[in-house]
């Protein structure tokens, strides 16, 4: 019985099986002992995905099994800033934290034995943010997200992880650690290129490892080619 | 409730969530419409898929719902000619035939109201598969498969699919209408590369929609983007 991993989070979530997403290399790294469920809303902030929990995990779990575990990836929404161009995503600090409190709940409740890895807003390249809702460099312009309030809400995130004792990924800090990560990981200033993918990729790997989640400890579905004796191939298939 | 996919194969199919692969471009494609569930095997053929059908299979269905539709894309291993160094995989063409017919009959069982899509093996390009196992062009070397071999598995399968009464998708015909296709689709001689990972997931796409499984037809899970009134986000979430 594969164990399973669910994904649950923004646009950055959904657009995670897309070429070189970081989705589907958790789904590509574990293709013989696991499945990979995803549960990506596009422009979701905490608030909404709160409101729509239970509906967006039908049929998440099945044959009655908790998940292994599940990513709680939001806040890049929230952090809009509330006077700028997207603003009916902002959602206030204290807000974010109180849902995330509540989503986090919600998990626990629904599959106590789940591990809830919690994933911070990633960083903010302002210029292209700029560039992508307005097409040009225009110094008057002003983004809708800034890598400073990202980085709050990333704090605020990392501070809700700590008090529940929950694992939590701070991409924000980890991404920004790479040359140029403003143009290397972000492709639109705040979704991920191919290598932004991998930066995360990486880290929940690291993540999963940590709370006994790796090719090494998990049992492979079914017998592994190699594991085939080409003289009597059968004999691998004996239950 | 979302309808699921099941992708069930050998190496082709296991390694459809690598970057570029057909299996994530349809996880992708159908981010908020349905689940993809990967089942790859790889190495194997028919015979082997029909030991382990029903293990394999445990929590491909979710919530006592069938899958939407299946793919069933075996023939590539079981084309191994008798005689060279994977012989141990080779399967006759009878029985290649019987075990499509018996995995297909198991499907029926198990999930009346799901699709069976057969898939044909690809084409073979000799000269790679014989670099990819000895690492030179050696003319005395004779590569494991033959296209001409994958060809008549691959004209069995369609037999079998009219015999049933089912969609297949000819991949070893249609990836052969392409310029280069040997090294252009071919990595190996034998698995795609991103461009013959897209010629499949056209085939599938095309097919899914045939069978009324597409972007139009289906709803999506719960309201997109889009569909969230700036003025008031909250009304889109009210049941």
């Amino acid at each position: 019985m594969r164990p399973r991993l669910v994904l649950f989070g923004d646009s950055i979530t959904e657009q995670s099986f897309a070429s070189g997403g970081w989705g589907a290399a958790l789904a590509d790294h574990f293709a013989r002992q696991a499945d990979v469920v995803l549960r990506g809303f596009d422009g979701y902030n905490t608030r909404w995905a709160l409101k729509v929990l239970d509906r967006a995990m039908e049929r998440a779990a099945a044959g009655g099994a908790d998940p292994a575990a599940v990513t709680v990836f939001f806040g890049a929404n929230d952090a809009n800033l509330p006077d700028r161009s997207q603003g009916h995503q902002h959602v206030p600090l204290a807000e974010y934290q109180d849902n995330l409190r509540a989503i986090c709940a919600h998990f626990k409740n629904k599959w106590p034995s789940a591990a809830i890895i919690l994933i911070t807003p990633p960083p903010i390249y302002e210029p292209a943010r700029i560039r992508h809702k307005y097409g040009d460099n225009d110094p008057s312009r002003q983004p809708e997200r800034t890598n400073e309030a990202a980085g709050t809400y990333a704090q605020a995130c990392i501070a809700v992880a700590k008090e529940l004792d929950y694992p939590v990924i701070d991409i924000w800090t980890q991404m920004q650690q790479f040359p140029d990560w403003q143009t290397s990981a972000l492709c639109d200033g705040l979704h991920f290129t191919p290598f932004g993918n991998k930066i995360l990729f990486d880290e929940v790997l690291k993540m999963l490892g940590s709370i006994g989640f790796s090719q090494q400890s998990l049992p492979s579905d079914l017998p592994l080619y190699h594991q085939i004796d080409p003289k009597d191939p059968l004999k691998a298939f004996e239950i």
